[in-house]
């Protein structure tokens, strides 16, 4: 039985971060499905149909293309970076489970990709290179008291966290709440970095210390990664590299 | 000026998760670097000088690197995986700051890579679809109550993880212990995943309940994936599907 149905990483926007693997499900598709920036990122060709959706639509988006699957296309779901990573995986199996049984037989495949935390961290040296984490910073889906809750556990825990969707048109006031609280309790200087648009021609990187990062410095293509409390700059003339050594003491 | 200094990423596994910016640098090094294994994935070619090390030379490999990026040459370290996460580039840049000051004015890059713990998350679904964290449970590097404090504080805050370098041979007992910790601290049957080489000939891939979770079940080849208290799988014969919703209550 063929892939019916792939759930892709675009990588976040060079086509140089693109997998093969990946390549040769897009060359596969009969069918793309995506929020619209995404599919635009896609090489058109005639026997391509492709189906572009809003930002807020992923469920509705899934069920599209497991149904377009189920009905014998060659169906490509594409995410920015990594789908696995707040992005379509999730939501395709959401509605799957949701969905009739018919659906769980489908022949589905995710693709990983290059997520923005890793594009980014590159970008400025190793910034992830000791335990980490990864928060979304949208209170879409979850309350605002669990982004909070997670923020402080991953300080005490001295973690370095990848904050994903950090500020939005519709949510200007939840990153600067997220500041003030790492500000508190962490307590002090470490470097943040805001990396925006990794590798498109938007691309703009800053390195800030967290005593004097400011909401304004995110937007919703904005990847921002906070320093653990053992993370250090390497000055060098210009832009400093960032990284958080291997080692560390109890 | 030419970059003289790359640290890539070659991904899990199979040459299909290679990106086309590390292809590029790799066809224009003049000289690799990295652990034998993983400089072995390179195609050899007459102009390209070949440096092997053995797995525990990280700091002696970076120092190799540096040197020879500053007498000239254009050299590419080689991670698998992404090279920011629990790989090489957190080590070029500890030898960096520890090195003589003109290895700073080095033009250096770094490139990202598909990350174990991507590839993994990919094979079963999207265990990784909500906020998680990625924990290296080798204790060669910090105190191993680190280990278990980082790993309860992760449960408390509800996070999926990833745990790398679960167990070698020179660490049996560890990931014995944070099995046994997980055990305690969840309480659940949440699913783990143990991804063995992934996109590799001997990959495999197994989901059970951590309550049924043995410490032989992963080596240092493994990745474990480990649920937060939503994660699902979505049976459908054969291999599970495993998830985590985007959505979850305070």
């Amino acid at each position: 039985m063929s892939v019916t149905l792939v759930i892709a990483g675009l990588g976040p926007g060079s086509s140089d971060l693109i997998t093969p693997e990946v390549e040769a499900a897009l060359a596969d598709a009969s069918d793309l499905v995506g929020y619209g920036p995404y599919v635009a990122r896609v090489m058109a060709r005639e026997d391509l149909v492709v189906h572009a959706s809003d930002n807020r639509e992923e469920i509705e988006r899934a069920r599209q293309a497991l149904e377009l699957a189920e009905s014998g296309r060659r169906v490509v779901v594409v995410s920015s970076g990594d789908p696995g990573v707040f992005a379509m995986a999730a939501a395709v199996f959401e509605a799957m489970e949701a969905g009739p049984p018919s659906w769980r037989s489908l022949d589905i495949r995710v693709l990983p990709g290059v997520t923005a935390m890793l594009a980014a961290a590159a970008r400025v040296g190793a910034p992830l290179g000791h335990d980490f984490c990864a928060i979304n910073l949208s209170d879409n889906l979850k309350p605002w008291s669990l982004i909070e809750k997670r923020l402080r556990l991953a300080v005490e825990a001295d973690f370095a966290m990848a904050l994903y969707n950090p500020r939005s048109k519709a949510r200007p006031q939840g990153f600067a709440r997220a500041l003030t609280l790492l500000q508190e309790a962490c307590g002090d200087a470490r470097p943040l970095v805001f990396a925006r648009a990794v590798s498109t021609d938007e691309e703009s990187i800053a390195v800030v210390p967290l005593t004097e990062a400011q909401p304004e410095m995110a937007d919703m293509r904005t990847v921002v990664i906070v320093g653990s409390s053992l993370t250090r700059r390497i000055e060098r003339g210009g832009a400093p590299l960032v990284y958080t050594p291997r080692s560390a003491a109890a």
